[in-house]
């Protein structure tokens, strides 16, 4: 799917930046997307934008209004409807990246068809997927794995893409999940396709492309993670990648929803790499990327020379170094 | 899903073995299910069961109609559709596992809903899935794990639930794949559930029970098959395997529908044993069953003997030695 830009992006009554996270990712990664913000009344996020009116961002040549919001339970609220509604009467696409659907809120489809406007429901892909059929495919490939599930997949392949643009690099990310999505524009939920085509989904959104071209695909989940491995593997085997990145979040006690521990670094290195082989030998790491917001600076710094010192690898926040280094070895 | 028994199974007009390979493995596994079947002019294949219209089905207690045959891709005939709707009227379920849903034939679901009658689409669940938790549950599970797909896997299965229910051990075989739900008449259709919920719906599919109760669960694909290993990947996490059985076939020199090797047998077996040990550390290897129909009894004889001296478990093929002492390791 191939939402159009730019945007409005809506706060609706968003409490804090984390219910924003959506809104705030694309400020972040794509300010040029953007012409404004919306907010409604008891919102107490800022996005450093105009605050703008559906008629006035459409003056401003807003394309798509944009849920930027989360509420709890991923629902569309009762009271944002009158606005996406006149977001569609003023000429705008809608994109969200919710649990429940715009076109399952009463009226909204009919309302967007009878105007020729269109609704993205970013979780839920319409595409005709392949089943993958493993031939490799030309471009490169670098795709980051995880320890674990939300720990920095998404930003270090954004900072990626985005360092490699500022070096002149052909490169482009290659979103998996909604917000990755919604933050780029384009992309599949690797998580809502149906199982057995996961790998050919990764293939399809990632093709071959020119010899020097880097697609920096999002990961998801982990391999050790014992609710979404399969879509991990399945992510890891369609995507080919010629360059991996381990990132890790060193303060977490027990993995994400469940009652699992942490992997050791090189055991979650090995397996991916063992996975990454087979569908590309000649994969391997290029460096690791941590999450340190929970760490002190210098504890950072210590904790990364050390990973360096283990794994003869660049490990980098790319929050705090930049991936600069990562970048490097390529 | 349970699909009511027993089964009256329709053959159509299939001309081959293979393409009746739903109806002659209910036949072989379950004749109890199987009341009789119904074959259409020009069929020839005789699954060794009375030959019976619908009505004298019904009569002798026949509560699905089961598709028991494929034709090229997969879709219901136009010829069948006056059979199905017989079967309907006369107080039968429908029961398929193809491509194209009985729910999708004009006017089938129409009078299957007038008439209270089930149509059973067994490769689309409607079940509601949860993520996996990853808890380690009650009682015992043995999963066969494959180098490649289609290579023995359900046989194996339904073969080990048989021997341990002849042996008065408890067990149950756990269909994942559509040919197992109708031979079993219940389970989940794994490789058609949304990718999140891979692992979640094995969970389901195979509950806490009995300490010494074992499920047999129906294994999918592989972790070396670029199309499929995430499914595989996800059953393996969900099934929480006590005991895993390698199965293979021998001769085939590249992986079913791509262009890649066969793995090393003992480095298949180390990458399933290192998934399999994340949700289940006691999680071995109880033997490696071999699909050696291509080969002559002498040649298969002594590549198992070798498979056994190499890797120290027993080796057999369930059609030619059946599974018993593989079910000794236990």
């Amino acid at each position: 799917m191939e939402i159009q830009k730019p945007y409005l992006l809506f706060l609706a009554d968003a409490h804090d930046r984390l219910a924003a996270k959506v809104a705030t990712g694309i400020r972040h990664w794509h300010p040029e997307f953007c012409v404004g913000q919306l907010r409604m009344e008891g919102c107490q996020v800022d996005c450093d934008l105009p605050d703008l009116d559906i008629a006035a961002a459409r003056a401003k040549g807003a394309k798509t209004l944009v849920i930027g919001v989360a509420n709890r339970g991923g629902v569309i609220a009762e009271g944002w409807v009158s606005v996406l509604r006149q977001a569609l009467e003023n000429g705008m696409d809608l994109a969200a990246g919710l649990h429940n659907r715009l076109s399952d809120v009463p009226g909204l489809k009919a309302l967007a068809d009878s105007l020729g406007r269109s609704l993205f429901d970013v979780r839920h892909s319409s595409a005709v997927l392949p089943v993958a059929s493993g031939r490799k495919r030309s471009g490169k490939r670098l795709l980051p794995v995880g320890t674990d599930c939300s720990c920095g997949k998404m930003y270090t392949a954004l900072a990626i893409e985005k360092a490699m643009l500022e070096r002149g690099m052909r490169a482009t990310f290659r979103a998996t999940g909604q917000t990755g999505i919604l933050v780029s524009g384009a992309g599949i939920s690797i998580d809502a396709v149906v199982a057995d085509f996961i790998a050919g989904a990764v293939e399809q959104l990632a093709p071959d492309n020119q010899p020097e071209h880097w697609d920096v695909i999002e990961g998801q989940g982990s391999l050790f993670h014992p609710s979404f491995s399969g879509v991990t593997m399945g992510l890891i085997h369609g995507a080919q990648p010629d360059a991996l990145v381990l990132c890790h979040e060193p303060t977490r006690t027990a993995m994400r929803g469940v009652d699992y521990p942490l992997p050791d670094l090189g055991d979650c290195m090995a397996l991916n790499l063992k996975a990454a082989q087979l569908t590309n030998p000649r994969a391997r790491f290029v460096g690791i990327s941590i999450n340190s917001a929970h760490l002190s600076e210098q504890a950072a710094l210590d904790y990364m020379a050390d990973l360096e010192r283990r794994y003869g690898l660049p490990a980098i926040d790319p929050f705090r170094q930049g991936v600069g280094r990562i970048i490097d070895q390529l």
